[in-house]
């Protein structure tokens, strides 16, 4: 029944690892194969900041994803689909990834989405109401009123035209009482299933549908939820939401809804990204993540490191703003084969942050996403050679 | 004598057109061959705009320049010379020029490097005491005083380490009287020969020095001037200061001025680099041309093409923030081979500026630096086939 939904699209685990969950698997799409567990990169407004397609290529790329919050704004889904879809649009070939639009439309608006879903602020004042239909939110772009629908979302992403697309949920922030939050998901499932008839209604077979896992921090909530998702004739599953405001508690939050997700569905951790993060997620059984983490610390100086170049034990990237490195004629990783510790040093990337050159953008995203492409690369290798346990013991993970 | 200055360098004219003096040569110097007439890229604090150095050598550029003034104030030549000198510092192992840091330091401090030269405000206070020893001037950066010597500008060139470097002199802009202009002319000389001295003193065979006439748009001065630096044992001869206000009396002045500088050595045009002005600038015997214009108008949406899609036949460029290309899916230029127009549509890269992402600065410079060297290729090409008065026709300059 899946696969007359999904004809293009398969979803293979290769190996599950005995002492974990963590498994090596891949995800067949209409535009390539993602080998995972695997890292998406995003490209919010269709562009990893500063980075082209051949770049991201060069950076060893498998899939970037879209936010269709920004793109039903600008360009306009239907400019998208006017002129060949995503894929021509960005130039990129490779699988891609839209969301559903829902998480912006909640966090977005004063603020930071990170702030808003990690527990540091209230809901964000652009959501003008929330009814059974949907959403009416304030643009971030000009302020004017615009709604979305489960319909919406899914005839949006299917004229952008990703290979892999979610399902429309209401994403509720850390501060919800579980009243609300179990009113919410109650909700978001029925959003769910509308977006699966909306998809079902136009399915073409190029693109496959994700279920997304809401229910904040509490446990019942994540297994009911679970359990909807599972039932319901997505491809994939996601981990949506507030997954608390401690490391520890969204580890836990992660793990309790595993254990009720886990199958033969590929299993995607929306928004998280930090080195320990994914070898714990991975552990737990995550296929995919996504995170503009990576590609945020570039554009402010932070460049991942390994565990022996750190500054602290706990702290994953350098800021190579720090004038320490200003005569430093090393490259940021003298093991890296990226392009930019090919090329440059620290001391002239340390320059050209300070000098403010776009270069400084674009040598770091490059290096972060290659850094980050390395990393899942080792970690699949260490799942084929059941040795994913001295791998997270080489990066000082002892969560697992 | 001048083998014996500079023995590492030299300047061959293949050819010269019988119908005007444009010629055909090349410059040798320790990083390569720089094919001429050519264009010579700005990248002002070691970086051309958005390109690695990889990008600039797929965009086929033989040399870029970097400006003496912004690096002497960061990250400062002790700390250039510290990490390897220029070349190494950018990643950048082709032909280097850097100028003597007069240009920005008579014209930067408020306002744009070109309204003070192009005649359309007044002398900067940038600017606190010029003297015979030199200027005091105050950083862009923060403000504190800073002195410039003919000495100085030599000492801070030969650190940094570029192939090609410039004497120092005074820039006057267009408001001078011909009596201060005069005057300015005369200390500008001293402190050429100066430089030349100072240069001496220090040489280590891998540098160039090029002596600038000045003398804004008095013919008589350009011509004194255009006398000094021929006896001079300079490698290049450069044109610089202020050329007028029209492109007619710009046209007019270097003219005047090369009817006096033609000879053996190359000639450099300071800041100039539109197409037409390329155009009349070989016609005259100009071999080399620098301008920020290509890179300039790239980060605020400007497209070079070719005449056949041009808006306006006088206008050289394209913007892609129009409206009118939101759904244009074409390339910028269909006949052109740079990466950008093989990967990208006007209708993305509209949208990337609109989006104000960092890739469409990126993609518009490598094109424009692209369609630059391109322009240079077909210039040379024409002149060793004879046919440059021709290629003059097509691109529709009837200036000669």
């Amino acid at each position: 029944m899946l696969s007359a939904l999904y004809p293009e699209f398969r979803f293979l685990v290769r190996k599950t690892e005995a002492a974990t969950r963590a498994r090596r698997g891949c995800i067949i799409t209409p535009h390539g194969v993602i080998e995972t567990p695997a890292f998406i990169f995003c490209g919010t407004k269709a562009s990893v900041k500063g980075l082209s397609p051949a770049l991201l290529k060069e950076a060893e790329t498998q899939c970037c994803l879209a936010n269709t919050y920004h793109l039903m704004l600008q360009p306009g889904a239907d400019t998208i689909q006017k002129v060949g879809g995503l894929h021509a649009f960005m130039g990129w070939n490779g699988p891609l990834l839209t969301d559903s639009g829902g998480f912006q439309v909640f966090s977005l608006g004063y603020g930071s989405v990170a702030d808003e879903i990690k527990g540091r602020r209230q809901r964000s004042s652009s959501v003008q109401q929330i009814s059974e239909k949907g959403v009416v939110f304030k643009s971030y772009l000009d302020g004017s009123l615009r709604e979305i629908t489960p319909e919406t979302s899914i005839q949006i992403q299917r004229k952008i035209g990703a290979d892999l697309v979610v399902a429309f949920d209401e994403c509720t922030p850390y501060h919800c009482s579980r009243a609300y939050t179990e009113q919410a998901l109650e909700r978001s499932h029925r959003w769910e299933t509308r977006s699966l008839d909306a998809f079902k209604a136009y399915n073409d077979g190029k693109q496959a549908l994700y279920g997304v896992v809401q229910g904040g921090v509490y446990v019942d909530l994540r297994e009911k939820s679970a359990r909807y998702v599972k039932e319901s004739p997505f491809f994939g599953h996601a981990i949506g939401g507030t997954l608390g405001a401690i490391k520890e508690e969204m580890y836990r939050v992660i793990e309790m809804t595993m254990n009720h997700l886990i199958s033969a569905h590929p299993v995607h951790l929306l928004g998280i990204g930090g080195i320990r993060d994914i070898f714990v997620g991975v552990s737990l059984g995550i296929d995919t993540f996504d995170c503009v983490h990576p590609t945020r610390i570039a554009r402010h100086g932070g460049a991942l490191v390994p565990i022996s170049l750190r500054d602290h034990p706990a702290r994953e990237h350098i800021s190579l703003k720090r004038a320490s490195y200003a005569e430093d004629s090393s490259p940021i990783d003298p093991t890296c084969s990226c392009a930019t510790c090919q090329q440059f040093s620290r001391a002239y990337l340390h320059h050209l942050l300070k000098a403010r050159e776009v270069l400084a953008i674009t040598a770091l995203t490059l290096h972060n996403v290659f850094f980050m492409n390395r990393l899942m690369e080792d970690i699949r290798a260490a799942l084929e050679k059941n040795c994913f346990t001295k791998l997270c013991h080489k990066w000082q993970v002892s969560d697992l």
